[in-house]
Parts: structure tokens; sequence; C-alpha cells
């Protein structure tokens, strides 16, 4: 059985104890999660999470049945094979030496990056897009050298009938 | 005590079981983590995880004090206190009546927000921000009617000296 990369979004009152339930689902059988993220909604008593699994389709499932049986579990999609938007937010500290610059600055503006803070050797850069993207100016930024690095995780909302 | 807000950045063993009892020792304490998000970094065996939460000061001490015995955190960083840059992303679906679009735009183009999907009825934006930005557009938005928001929770980066 393969594992593919499934988006799960679930909707969760916005309570102590829920994340670490929800992540115990996936430890307990062994399963990583690959990335999480988790907010509140508009409504303050709701949060949404967003996580991505590398796992096989009846694992996901079994899953999924149990996500709907924890009591602070509102609602649980995959988003996984319907039609979705993803993006995922990076901040990306680089080593700015005087050669380097121009060349981060022209690769700020081919991928539409912002630069966020500037130091006296670095630059960090704020990256939104989905993981091709983040792949691409990872593989670009990589050999200038990159010093830290914080990422969201995938967060993604269902396409709607156009 | 007065509770505050912390930011904590935590370098971690990128695997199963390790988000689960990182969460449960918040919960453990009956503390709610606000927003968390974690993805890999540049080195995929190690996984940033950004979280915050509201506690009074001997809390988090404790708790910071707790993460560094688990064996599989390598790093713990208390960003609040420090300079540092903060961002978070948000996906927002948002109703788009016709006599409404023209209102959307203004606001997409004031934010410097990005739209990222049209439907029928709705236009999904990208938003990217501090707090205050996010707190300012969505405030802006709620009137017109927001129909599904996924939001990263907040990623943060220390500044370095300029």
């Amino acid at each position: 059985m393969t594992e593919q990369k499934h988006i799960l979004s679930i909707l969760v009152d916005n309570q102590p104890g829920v994340l670490s339930r929800i992540a115990g689902l996936f430890s307990g059988r062994g399963y990583n999660i690959e990335s999480l993220s988790v907010a509140e909604t508009t409504d303050p008593l709701v949060s949404r999470i967003t996580l991505v699994t590398k796992a096989n389709a009846p694992v996901v499932e079994q899953i999924m049945k149990q996500l709907h049986k924890l009591i602070n579990v509102i609602k649980v999609h995959e988003l996984t094979g319907s039609s979705y938007v993803q993006r995922e937010m990076a901040l990306i500290k680089v080593q700015a030496r005087p050669e380097h610059r121009a060349e981060i600055l022209r690769i700020v503006d081919i991928f539409r990056c912002k630069v966020v803070d500037v130091g006296q050797g670095h630059y960090t850069l704020e990256v939104t897009g989905d993981e091709d993207k983040m792949d691409a100016i990872l593989n670009l930024l990589k050999p200038i050298g990159i010093k830290e690095i914080a990422k969201t995780g995938i967060i993604a909302l269902f396409r709607e009938p156009k």
C-alpha cells in the first residue's frame, strides 16, 4: 500500500488537550505529522487545525473515524483528492554578504517575497506559496547560506464551483 | 500574577510523538496553546515548532525546563522580551456579492493581500502580517461576510544586531 500525502482540515473546540489528543492519534500508530498549523477561527471558541501526514488511504480513513469520535472535534475534512487552495509561509534568515546581496534581491523580486528584516550580515525574507514554490526558493537560497528558518506548514481551503 | 502572551520557538527531532508530548505539557497544566505551527527546517530530520500561549512567567519558565528535558527537543527559545520578527498567514474565503466586490478589492489593495481563488459567490484571499494587521483586515471583512478561514498561527525569528 503506497503512502501518500494527505491534508486534513479539522475544526475543534479551542480548549486545552485537544491538540495533544489529535497528535497522539497519529503518533500512537507510528505515523508522523509532516506539518501542522492551529489557530483560532473568527469564532474565538473554535480553532482550525490543518495537518499534513504521509500514510496509506485505509490508515487515514481509520484516523478520520477516530477523530470524529473525539468530543472536542467539530468537523473533519480531507482536502486531498478535491480541488483546494494551499499555501504555506516561511521566514528565512539568509546570509547577506556584500557580494550576494544583489542576487538575493533578484530572488526576492522573482518570487515576490518581502525583506522583513535587515541585520549586519543577514536578510530575513517572508515567502508565501505552495510547496513547489517553497522548494524552489529554498534550493536557490541554500548555496548562499540559510541561517535559520521558521515555516508555518500548509493551510488549505476548498475551492468552490466557478 | 498576570498572564501574558509568550512565543516559544522549539527545534525538535522530526519524529512521531514529539508534538503530542509537547502539547501535553501545556494541557496537563490546563494551559491552552493559542496557536502552533510545526514544519520541517532545511534539515529534514529537524522540525521547528513555534507556539503561542498565555500564561504567567513562572509557569512558562517551568514549562521551558520540562521541554529541555524531553529527549527529542534540541533547542528552546522564548522570543517574547527580545526583538523579533513575527508573521502569520491566513486564507480567508469572503462572500463576494456584486455590490461588495469593489470594496473587497480595495481592502486587498490597501493590505497588499492576494486574491488566490475566485468562485461563483466568493473570493479567497491570502493575507500575511503581524497580529494587528490580521485583526484589522478581519474586522473590515467580517461585515461583508467571512465564509471560512484557515490561519497558520504565528511564526517568528529573532532580529539580529543592525
